[in-house]
């Protein structure tokens, strides 16, 4: 049986924990499951680290076109990350019928159908399970294992570094700037963390599992993102003594059949018996409804050097079989095209249940206002909750909403915001069934 | 392209569901995935049932060999249950190089071998994803998604039955035959329920699992099976005031390589604040540890209709993919064979830590006595709680006891057992970590 040779271009964090598992299963992998893989080339333009690591016989370089230009290689790992060279890298492998395997979420998210659409052209696949959710088998569970579901919602934890700060927050009543040194501290935040607290990387994520789930293309600029950097550490506490915990959540809802694409990243606030509450540091989920299955709960490392590598060898697997096989493309991605691209839910017309957190100078008729400019819009309270506050820094009032348009939230807010009475921007959180 | 044709046995429950999923599904299926399938012939005993379903161009008929005999039908979907007709159907049909589908998880794990042994004779394979866990994809999970991992333990809620039964008697103090009845009456308990409460249904499944993650055949024979009947309420009451939650476990641990594997299913305390404790009513979960992609948890509904069905169309599609290319047997089970039996570990030699409930006399030097054996077999107590009772039923005195070998608890029992001031047999639990 002909061997199948792969080259890895990027031997950081990732590529050196799937040479890892390659150094200890490839053996397992050839006699078990009768695959003759062979990793033949790494492509690292750092020589140090990749001496220091199990790389066997493959041949290491600095230039991924040697690993372009070699013929024999068939399956391309892309682990450079970013948008630009591994943009470039990954057509030119698919250009020369390459398959790519990529952790790259990103990639996907700004640049799939292009991808997609060279893949096809080309009869090969990309394979993309450690691009969302690391080590949980996300991808391949909306792909393969609830092919036979409608899927009606997607909601999910999917970025480590924000859970860990929030539930660090609300364990130990940090303030957000503290929580996030903690996590910079611990490996679970980059020196920059933009990307991860804006959300970003949530958003990139979300923008592949909604291409996934409503059978078009879902851009990753049309989705709404808001980070978790404005949430106060009095946030977390009011959320908890009202029953709820505060979580970075994706969300994609379906609604009815051609309908628009309801999809999101934001803050939001979960009731304690809600099993994403329950979902702390590190840990990510994702939470899927179909309509045969009902719900289903995936949870694990949505991060992290082995579990993400454990996504990218499952890949090496599927592509390595679908090669011996005569699939190369053994499931069509023929949806993730810019001709088929979902209309999203504009976010003014999203309804939602609110928490509303405003800091109001402490005078009577405030509350009074605050209610009729609310009752305005139609919007009527759940709950409100009056605290003691600090003259200078001025008197909490926090509101629960039943059901509302984000519009007419809006209207409501933009007409009480102009009053002298606000000391401070009214936090506006959603809250999630 | 040629179509591929699709025969199911058993238009029950799940053949029901199946039914109806491919009735809605197909066209897409063929349309989006571009797998021509077909479903040429349905059979069961029972035309008023087949008369109720949506069978589309289906020929139903009431004989298994129309299926059998049908040279077109490639796949065969064995839905009848049970270990006699239903092993008969799916031999013939290996035999005749079909493959075959199965929810049955008492077959395969009282006759893997046997049956895996002639598909792979056959050049066929057999898919059961619905055997195990309903709609969660666990055995894909495990075969395909953490591939590249070494799979150190699996803990499983696996039945639904047992755990809505064990739900009920903690959120309202029933007595196990009143939550026993409850279940009956809400659909969750079959009429005769042994099978579940005794803990059976879970053996199968663990016994399949079992197989899977150590690479060898475990035969559902060798494992420890306790079931849920002895389970009091007061031991529900008990544990709560601990800080624990009883539920039946399926317990799989890989010790070192080459040594036994320890496979067991028995209820057992969780602490509340272990992951599975909150796993309530008939969701089940599958609790997973691996070298790289550390700790994943699948959740969801393990059993009924529609989530069963939605296992068998994932498994039809991958069948029809495996199908289309070259590569009927796209996962090899060689290991699934009697040949390659896996050494399982001595009960007696397992160890745990341990909730000891006790029900004795009401007089001095009980709580010293008891103590006093299980101090000579080396056991130590972590806490001991000694409750009022009542003359006529005896005082209840509760240990939890650190880690011991399950073969000097039983010998500390067995002189403590034989003392007059034991009024009823001891409850013995398990508490796992």
């Amino acid at each position: 049986m002909k061997e199948i040779q792969i080259g890895i271009v990027g031997a950081g964090t990732v590529g050196g924990g799937v040479i890892k598992i390659l150094s200890q299963r490839i053996d397992k992998i050839k006699s078990d499951l009768g695959l003759p893989i062979r990793l033949a080339r790494i492509v690292d333009k750092d020589s140090v680290r990749l001496s220091s690591l199990p790389v066997g016989g493959a041949v290491c370089s600095a230039d991924a076109q040697d690993i372009l230009r070699d013929d024999a290689i068939q399956i391309v790992i892309e682990l450079i990350g970013g948008t630009t060279i591994a943009k470039e890298l990954t057509l030119s492998a698919l250009g020369r019928k390459k398959h790519v395997i990529t952790a790259n979420k990103a990639l996907l998210a700004e640049h799939g159908p292009q991808i997609f659409e060279t893949a096809a052209h080309n009869g090969v696949a990309v394979y993309f399970e450690a691009a969302v959710g690391g080590g949980m088998p996300i991808i391949k569970t909306i792909r393969e294992g609830l092919v036979g579901n409608e899927i009606f919602s997607v909601t999910t934890i999917i970025n480590g570094t924000c859970n860990y700060i929030l539930s660090k927050m609300c364990a130990e009543g940090l303030a957000f700037a503290n929580a996030l040194k903690d996590a910079q501290k611990k490996g679970y935040a980059e020196a920059d963390p933009a990307f991860d607290v804006g959300g970003v990387d949530t958003g990139h994520k979300v923008a592949i599992l909604a291409s996934l789930v409503s059978g078009g293309y879902v851009p990753f600029h049309s989705i709404c993102i808001e980070g978790i950097t404005s949430i106060g550490k009095e946030d977390i506490l009011f959320a908890r003594e009202l029953g709820y915990t505060i979580k970075l959540l994706g969300i994609i809802k379906k609604n009815a059949p051609g309908s628009e694409l309801d999809v999101r990243v934001h803050p939001a606030m979960l009731h304690d018996s809600h099993i994403l509450a329950s979902v702390s540091n590190a840990y990510n989920a994702v939470l899927i409804e179909g309509d045969a299955v009902g719900r289903i709960l995936l949870y694990g490392k949505g991060a992290g050097e082995m579990p993400t590598a454990s996504a990218v060898v499952s890949d090496i697997v599927d592509v390595a079989r679908n090669i011996l096989g005569s699939t190369p493309v053994r499931i069509p991605m023929q949806h993730y095209s810019a001709s088929r691209s979902v209309p999203i839910k504009p976010a003014d017309s999203v309804t939602s249940r609110y928490y509303l957190h405003f800091t109001v100078l402490d005078r009577p008729g405030v509350l009074a206002s605050i209610t009729g400019y609310l009752g305005q819009e139609g919007i009527s309270l759940a709950s409100v909750m009056q605290k003691e506050g600090f003259p200078e820094r001025g008197v909490p009032i926090v509101i629960l909403t039943h059901e509302s348009t984000e519009k007419n939230l809006r209207a409501a807010l933009a007409n009480i915001e102009k009053m002298d009475y606000i000391k401070h921007r009214t936090q506006v959180l959603r809250i999630e069934d």
